[in-house]
C-alpha cells in the first residue's frame, strides 16, 4: 500500500539536516593532528561495525572546565567572584576594613593578599561560598555573573568561553556522547552557567563542594551550604569524583593543567579506545601563553606525560582558528 | 511529489507502536487512587497546554530502593550480602570463629548479632565493603546476586523488585521523565543491577559511599574504597544529596519509610505540580505487613505526614494486582 518513490522522498527530505550538520564538524579547528586525533576518535567510537565502537550509554566526555572550557586568567574567575562577592557584602562587615585577608580585598592591595597565601584565600572563599543556603548563594553567582566585566578584555565571563572546545561539546553529543564537567570549581558555581553556555544539565556538573546540611523552619526546607569542605575535585579528587558520581570509566578525558593528570591517566587505563586531551595555553596574543612555571593552570608534569603517553595536546597557537564565540571566524591557516 | 495517502499510511504505521504503549500504563496497578493519582500528575507535566507543564529537563523522579522498588524483609538484602560475604571471607580469618560480630554471623547466632547492635554491624558492613577497590567490590556484589537466594522465596533478590514500581519506571522514561535512585543503600551495590533490572543507569544511582582514595601503582590507577564513610543517603541526606548530585529538585519523589520523609519534604517544597508517594507495606499474604513498629523501613512519622498533606500512599493490598514480576498477572480487583 505505500508509495515507495514517495516514501523514500520523505524519508530523504527527513534525513537531509542530519547529514548537513555532519558535513564539517569542528569548524574552529585548523586542520591539524588535534582535530583529526578527535574526529578519528569519534568514528571509531561511533562506528556499528568498528573493533572501537563503543555503546552509546558508555560514551563519557569529561571536561575540566578552568583553562578546559573557559579562561583561567589573570586569576580563576571564581576567585574573581569571590573578591567582588567580599567588596559587595563589606557594608554589613565593618569589621572587614582592618581584617585581614578581607582589608587586601576592599584595598586592591595584591601584596597583603599574596602574603595571605592559601589561608587568606580559604578566609575569602568561606566568606563568599558558605554560611547561606544552596538558592542564596546560586541567585548571588546569577547577579555577579549578569554585571560583571573581565579586567582585562571587558567580555562578560561566560563570553569567554572556547568556541573551538564548544563545538567539541556539541559534535560528542550528536554523535550520542554524555558530556561531563569535572573540575576544581564550586558544583553549584558552575551549575549557574553550564547549562545555557555550555549545554551541559546541572546534573552533569562535578566539582568542589562543601558538606551540606538540610534545615526544616515553619515547614519550608532548605539546604545550608556549611563551612566544612566535603570533596576538592581536583588531582586525585577528579577521578575519586568520577567514579563515585559516574560510576562509568570516561572515555574521553580533556583538561589543561596538572589539576586534570589523574583524571586522564584513569580515563586512559580502561580497555578499548580512548582519547585524553591537553588544551595547551600557547597564544599570548588571543588569549594567554603559559604553562610549567604558571601558579594558575600550572602544565609540568601532566605535559611531560602527555607526551610520553602519546596523549593528544591542543596547541592554541596552531590549532584554533577562533577562541571566543565573539570572534569573526578567522580565515583557515594553511 | 509526495504522494499523501501513502504518507500517511507510513506515519500511521510508524506511530501505532506508540499508541498501543501508551493505551494502558500502570497494567499491574488496580483501578483506584493510587493509579489515578500517578495518571493525572504525569498527564499534567506533559501536556504542553497544561498549567502544571514541566520541561523535560525538569522531569527529575527520584525512588528510595529498599521496600520500595525492591523488598527490604527479612533484612535489608545489602546486610544479608554482608554476612554471606563474612562467610565466604571466613578462610582468610580464622580469628573470626572467635571474635565478634564475626563469629555470631559463622554461628548464625541471631541473639548475638542483636547484642551487637549497630556497632556490631558496622564491622561487618567495614570487613564486607571497605578496603578494597572499587572494581573489586563490584565483582564481590555479581557474584553474589548470581547465586544467592532469598531465604523465605527462594527467589534471586533481583526478581524481588516490584513489578508496579517497574511499570512506574518506564511510564515516567516514556514520558521524558529522568529517573533516579536516592537510597540510603550503597552506591556500588545498587549500580551492579540497577541498570539491568530498573534501566536507571549508574550515573543516576545516588546512595551511601565511602570516601575513596585514587591509588597509582606501575602505571595502573585503581580507586579504593576507605573504611570512612562519605555519606549517608538516609533521612536528611537524601535532599542533601540530590541538591548536591543531581542540582535540581525533583517533582516525583517515592518511598517507604521515614529515612524518607526529608526527600518528600524537599520534593512537596518545589512550585507547580508535585507527586509524593509511599509504599506502604500491608500485604502480609503476597509480601509483608510493617509499618510503625518495624525496625526495617520504620514507616511512623512519614506516615503522619503524608495523611495531613494528603500525599500518595499506596496501600500495597488494594493498588497492586501483583508484587513480584514472576507471578501471573492477577485478574483485576473490582
Amino acid at each position: 500500500m505505500i508509495n515507495t518513490t514517495s516514501t523514500k522522498a520523505l524519508l530523504f527530505t527527513l534525513a537531509l539536516p542530519l547529514f548537513v550538520q555532519a558535513a564539517e564538524p569542528l569548524p574552529s579547528w585548523n586542520e591539524g593532528p588535534a582535530k583529526k586525533a578527535i574526529i578519528e576518535f569519534v568514528q571509531t567510537v561511533t562506528t556499528p561495525d568498528s573493533k572501537g565502537f563503543v555503546q552509546p550509554a558508555e560514551r563519557i566526555a569529561v571536561f575540566d572546565n578552568d583553562g578546559t572550557l573557559w579562561s583561567e586568567q589573570p586569576g580563576y574567575f571564581e576567585e574573581l567572584f569571590a573578591f567582588d562577592e567580599i567588596r559587595r557584602m563589606a557594608p554589613q562587615h565593618p569589621e572587614w576594613k582592618d581584617q585581614q585577608p578581607f582589608k587586601a580585598v576592599l584595598d586592591n592591595d595584591h601584596k597583603a593578599l599574596a602574603e595571605g597565601g592559601m589561608e587568606g584565600l580559604m578566609k575569602i572563599f568561606m566568606a563568599s561560598h558558605a554560611g547561606l543556603t544552596t538558592e542564596e548563594f546560586r541567585s548571588n553567582v546569577q547577579a555577579w555573573l549578569s554585571k560583571a566585566r573581565h579586567p582585562t578584555t571587558g567580555k562578560p565571563y561566560t563570553e569567554m568561553v572556547y568556541q573551538p572546545m564548544l563545538e567539541v561539546l556539541d559534535y560528542l553529543r550528536e554523535q550520542g556522547f554524555k558530556t561531563w564537567i569535572v573540575s576544581g570549581g564550586d558544583t553549584g558555581f558552575m551549575r549557574v552557567f553550564a547549562e545555557e553556555v555550555y549545554g551541559i544539565p546541572p546534573e552533569q556538573v562535578i566539582g568542589s563542594n562543601f558538606v551540606s546540611r538540610y534545615q526544616y523552619n515553619d515547614g519550608k526546607p532548605t539546604i545550608l551550604r556549611t563551612d566544612k569542605i566535603a570533596h576538592n575535585d581536583d588531582g586525585p579528587g577528579k577521578p575519586e569524583s568520577i567514579d563515585s558520581i559516574i560510576g562509568r570509566r570516561p572515555i574521553l578525558a580533556f583538561g589543561n593543567s596538572d589539576g586534570d593528570q589523574q583524571m586522564l591517566q584513569w580515563t586512559a587505563a580502561g580497555s578499548g579506545p580512548r582519547l585524553m586531551g591537553l588544551v595547551h595555553h600557547t597564544d599570548a596574543k588571543r588569549e594567554w601563553a603559559y604553562d610549567r612555571d604558571s601558579k594558575i593552570g600550572r602544565l609540568d608534569k601532566a605535559l611531560d606525560e602527555a607526551k610520553q603517553q602519546g596523549w593528544t595536546i591542543v596547541d592554541m597557537t596552531s590549532q584554533w582558528s577562533r577562541i571566543y564565540p565573539s570572534e569573526a571566524s578567522a580565515a583557515k591557516q594553511p
